[in-house]
């Protein structure tokens, strides 16, 4: 089983207006509520794939249960202290471009965030892989998440964080699976080379790095052999919506982590390259879809496609 | 007391961006969920004000309901079948300027909307005046509307309708006291000037025409002998904010017919020179205030400085 954990899950609100105007009025058809936050599409993809997976959410609100509820993944939901926060797309009907407005969000309140961190260690222990996406709510510690990554490595259970701020360092620190895209791996560590900031991710403890690199596709670096980077892309970048393609990637590399534990050890090449394979694959047929949390159902024809280059075979 | 009737009512969303553009991301602040609608803005500037009130809306979504409980406003709810609509409105902190998302809404239910029109009966029969205001709902007749009009003036009650479309028309033939604005007037009359245009609305039935003109005040045409217009206006036009000005105009209508139901007589003229005055004042004071529903302290001064002119008190 798969845990997915949403620290700071989102309400999506999106409303289609024929040609948006700012200063203007106009008459919509009635929007669409959506549970949305990055741990939650990641569950999507799982759960529309056939992957055994839990979605762990923060937050008690009607309208986001009632949707979880509607797209039949197997949850926990968490009540916290203040109302949630809502992530506000307008979406042009004649243009396809969204106008978005993301709320920050309030602290989760002292007692739900330790119900929240002690259902991660309960449902997490006998999980395979736990993946902790999106950002951190307001006063949430991150070397509170550091201790968590900690425990449950120490458990055998492989964790992946996707996150930006302080929480990526703390997630290296203990040992964790990280999936920055090149803005978050060099704001944080301050350094101006993916590969250099990624090595330093590595030295300080991560188990892994899957570097999102766009249309480039993307690179997996381990903490083995200086060098051991395998880059996937496809021939020809598709066009679409990126959003919600990082969550597809997540998805891919933690149904290879439950399938393939030995993707993490210096021995585990093959299994590493079938992870590269499937996270390109999976994170370019979100791009096709218009929602965060669905794949193009071509990405087996895809994932064969991925052209990938292992310094190592080639050696 | 005075009842008002939102029969369309909406969830009022208000985001606050400080630079606007389409097509980008913005991070904001928490939105404000405020229970909206016309008929529920002329209850707020009446309990305001000091006046008895009862609210009656045909919803009972929860954030609406809280927040017309901690607006204090006397109030009865009747559960819809469908979501409630929502009214969505994006503030660019810079500029002011406000982009608007107003969704239709969905019908009420043959149920809901059967108990609506029993309660605006049985709660209207004891009111002084009321209010039925703001958009129809999907599938609601427009002559059922006609006939609660019929009803309820039958008992004695001022009805004051204040609406768009096919309901204008309908209201007027039932005898109810109408306040458009040019344009709701012009459209539903079908005819290119305002004055032949609300004279052809008192010729079907209506009681009184409080024609809303914007900064040039507004016009009141009774029924009785022709030529009894009064307009009224303030030296200078106001500058701020037009959303509720309408609604408060509305509110002062009300109040005065409470007070003073010879205003609709032909022998009222000193009534409907008040009712000018005040609901010239109150729109002008909406206008000053960032939100629909509240009117800025100083009316009564405004409310002095009105200038009126009848063609009776002239000649």
């Amino acid at each position: 089983m798969i845990l997915t954990v949403t620290p700071n899950p989102a309400l999506d609100l999106t409303w289609h207006v024929d040609d948006l105007r700012v200063g203007e009025s106009h008459r919509v058809a009635a929007g669409e509520a959506r549970a949305g936050g990055k741990g939650v599409n990641v569950a999507r993809v799982l759960h529309a794939e056939g992957i055994d997976v839990h979605a762990l959410v923060p937050t008690a609100d009607e309208a986001f249960v009632a949707d979880l509820r509607a797209s039949g993944i197997p949850h926990s939901s968490i009540a916290a202290d203040g109302p949630l926060r809502r992530s506000v797309a307008v979406v042009d009907a004649v243009t396809g471009e969204a106008t978005l407005l993301n709320e920050s969000g309030t602290a989760l309140g002292a007692g739900p965030e330790d119900q929240l961190f002690a259902q991660t260690l309960t449902l997490g222990r006998s999980a395979d892989v736990v993946v902790i996406s999106g950002s951190l709510p307001p006063e949430l510690d991150p070397e509170r998440l550091a201790d968590l990554v900690r425990v449950l490595t120490g458990a055998g259970v492989r964790v992946i964080v996707d996150t930006s701020g302080p929480g990526v360092r703390a997630a290296a620190r203990a040992g964790a699976v990280l999936k920055p895209n090149r803005e978050e791996l060099l704001a944080a560590t301050g350094l101006t080379d993916p590969t250099d900031a990624a090595r330093a991710l590595l030295a300080e403890g991560a188990a892994m790095i899957v570097l999102s690199l766009g249309e480039e596709g993307l690179a997996i670096l381990t903490s083995g052999d200086a060098g051991d980077e395998i880059r996937a892309r496809l021939p020809e970048p598709l066009v679409g919506n990126p959003t919600g393609a990082g969550d597809a990637a997540v998805a891919a590399v933690a149904a290879e982590l439950a399938a393939s534990p030995d993707a993490l050890l210096p021995s585990g090449r093959a299994a590493r390259s079938r992870l590269a394979r499937r996270a390109t694959a999976w994170s370019a047929s979100a791009v096709l879809m218009p929602l965060a949390g669905v794949l193009h159902p071509d990405h087996e024809r895809l994932a064969d496609a991925v052209i990938l280059t292992d310094p190592k075979e080639n050696s």
